[in-house]
């Protein structure tokens, strides 16, 4: 399959600098390009690395000058580039509409317009699914579960009972919420199970990662704030609150209770102890271990975390510390030399 | 929906410290109660914080002495407060009974009286499943597993031929029990996967959490001692055994063949590595590493996990160690003035 | 169930050195074997642990010499206790074959020669699996994915569209491949989240471990390089290239773009930052957190990932850190002496 470098540019409405008769052969991104392809650079970090790329051409922002190999100005660069891929490898697209005769649907769930249910969905008792909302096979919406409009449940995705969740939501495969938070009393030798008669709410806009956990509050809701976005594989005790905005990577573990502002990162790997206040903006770096409440606005690394100023003062003393050692057993054989010097002509005087 | 603070009262058998023709408009913990709500203070600590609440009332354990607002005194407080909770978001149950015709049940399965089978789960040959089990949508039993009495298995939880799963257990949705252990003979510049002859035994009273994996052993059983109870996304690797009534929150990896005692705690994150033997009683604080036995009976925490008071010692090092450097670089200079001032009157006086 | 010594050791072919006429009653590892039963010693350290066994008899590689026990030495030492295991415990096995009507193919997928679905499984618009290929309950795959000769999906395993998997693989319960990568644009206040135009590509004889995620490339493919073997819960984000033969253990998380070179190793809880390039043959140990790209060949252990000599150089500087600052006080005290000292006797001089 190939275009001519003329008819990509004219498919995104770009500016193009050279030959429009080049024929393109595939698309891809500078490590991956090979000879006859486009490829991508939406930095001037990538431009620099274009003279090592064997492309016949690039995709850049616009108003990028590329030196040394044709190029396509466009607005929206990163849109752009993937209709180009997608020109080159169309997607193909699940056909299923409507609600499958092989999906089980409760009687008594309210299913609003133009609602997609795959085979092999279940949907309980009095569960109402907005408009536009997309339940994928293996979807378990279980009893009194709300759906917002154009939500999308990948699948084998779990709501336990009670669920919320908002509008414009993306829920990724084998994701489960609701599940019984982790809290038990075990005053008599036995861990006996907490009540589980909170639920889960999850805002507008939230998209979660596959494979993530949040678990039901014990009274009241576990909340995924406004927009916050969580990547795979992300666990969220009971009663947390998560703030709006939020961007939780892979891995990320919350316990139980604690709360977030907006905006808050947690990089990879992260782990927040209960009961624990993490202030807007805060960014915590990979593998941090917060383990009590931050006041927002600064970045942290480390466990305990700590100011990434002061973490790196450590890790510098840190990584010099073996070092510092041998030159510290130094120095106290010559505080030792110095002494019994001064103690010999002490002697001496004497 | 509202109810007077006496109904309540009435509901709990508790006793009514205020005026029983309050009314009450919901319930919430202390975080989140709003103006005309009952709140729950179950601890010296959260009584202290209800001046800053603004409940209509609480409900406390029998004998706590609360001022400044109504209160209800109950004996069960947790379990009074999730009656109180459930009065005002009453909860949705699932209707399904018996055994779904949109489940898949093998002829030769035995299935005990009472079974609830939800539409989509699948129960394969010779599976024997104990009364009053409940298998929820997506479930899949697989070939000669066996499930005891009153053992409830969420959706899309997986347990691979052969599992024994006890009585009265829960295992929440998306977890897996009994995949392949991760073992491999790599002579060759391949790696080969190893024999995969054993299984998953899984005691009484356990509770297993979301997305928890428990690898099969690779000749016998991999273990979770009676009443264990696991958070989720919980890693138990192939020949573990786990002792009884262990604790192990969300995101533990446990690597191949490693044991507990009895009683151990371990909090999010932690990683044993392979043939550990950890004692009875241990406590392993959030993300610590533990790469040989404990004895048990003791705090660990760290990376590798070394008694807690210890750590503590050198977490106290480390944070001052930038300043120590700093001191020890003044202390270097000294010393070499100090020798410089001895070696010249050394000098005057030759 | 009982067999002799002499049958068993028929059975797999050994030389058996003791009374053939033992009888043995169950086989298990030296931990849990019992009286009576058949255990392995598969390396001279398992040997010797044979002394505190109360085994009947042991199998062991041919060769090997044991003491005080009935022995059968055998070429496959695993492969052959594997079998001895299945006399006592003999595997039952699923026995569904062909494509289950409870299962939902699409009309346009094209199906190899003895491909097994079982009930409850999906399959979406324009899918080619090969030949011989199993596709467990509740499995899922979107549109347009391709699955290679002799490979098995577990229950519930989720390929998105587009998905790539190679001949002879193994994919574990739970796994989802394909879903979006966290990628986002964030210049607006809101996060958008990036094209998604990309696919995984899995090479042949690659494993990968229950609950396992791996993303969709941006624009083009994520990719499991042959032969690798990824454990549970395993995270591979965006764009990543893994080579081949890589040994990835459990909860490691790869972050975006990154690669890795042929036999590298991962232990486990490993996380390895965005666009890092790890280099062949690299170690890593358990909790490392690599942050810049590492040439290959060598240990590193630590946080950040450091050259093992020098992280336990390292590590047993900061075990005696609480010690060293002892005694750094110490040597400031006796410095502060001496100084006093000498301005004393300069003092004296004047």
């Amino acid at each position: 399959m190939s275009f001519t470098l003329g008819e990509i540019s004219r498919l995104v409405q770009g500016q193009l600098n050279g030959d429009p008769g080049i024929v393109i052969r595939g698309a891809a991104i500078i490590r991956d390009a090979q000879v006859g392809q486009l490829t991508l650079a939406d930095s001037d970090k990538s431009v620099a690395r274009l003279t090592d790329c064997s492309a016949a051409a690039v995709m850049v922002r616009r108003g990028t000058t590329v030196s040394g190999m044709a190029s396509i100005e466009v607005d929206e660069v990163t849109l752009s580039f993937a209709r180009a891929v997608e020109l080159f490898r169309p997607r193909i697209r699940e056909a299923h509409q409507g609600i499958s005769q092989q999906a089980h649907v409760d009687p008594t769930a309210f299913i609003g317009k133009r609602v997609t249910i795959f085979p092999g969905a279940y949907v309980g008792p009095q569960v109402v699914l907005g408009d536009d909302v997309v339940l994928y096979p293996g979807v378990c919406v279980m009893a009194g579960s709300k759906i917002g409009d154009r939500t999308t449940l990948f699948a084998n995705v779990v709501l336990y009972e009670g669920t919320e969740v908002g509008k414009q939501v993306l829920i990724h495969a084998g994701a489960v919420l609701g599940a019984y938070g982790f809290g038990y009393e075990s005053g008599t030798g036995k861990h006996l199970l907490s009540p589980q008669s909170g639920y889960v709410r999850v805002e507008d806009h939230v998209e979660i990662g596959a494979g993530s956990t949040i678990d039901r509050g014990t009274y009241g809701p576990t909340v995924i704030g406004e927009g916050s976005k969580l990547d795979d594989q992300v666990m969220i005790a009971h009663n947390c609150r998560l703030g709006r905005h939020n961007l939780i990577c892979s891995q990320v573990g919350i316990a139980g209770s604690s709360t977030t502002g907006d905006y808050v990162v947690m990089a990879g790997q992260v782990g927040v102890g209960d009961h624990v206040d993490i202030g807007g903006k805060t960014i915590l770096g990979a593998k941090s271990g917060v383990m009590s409440s931050l006041s927002g606005d600064a970045v942290y690394v480390g466990i305990p975390a700590t100011p990434h100023r002061d973490q790196m003062l450590k890790q510098a003393a840190w990584s010099k510390l073996p070092e510092m050692r041998k030159e510290f057993k130094a120095l106290q054989k010559e505080v030792e030399q110095l002494r019994r010097h001064l103690e010999g002509r002490r002697g001496e005087a004497a």
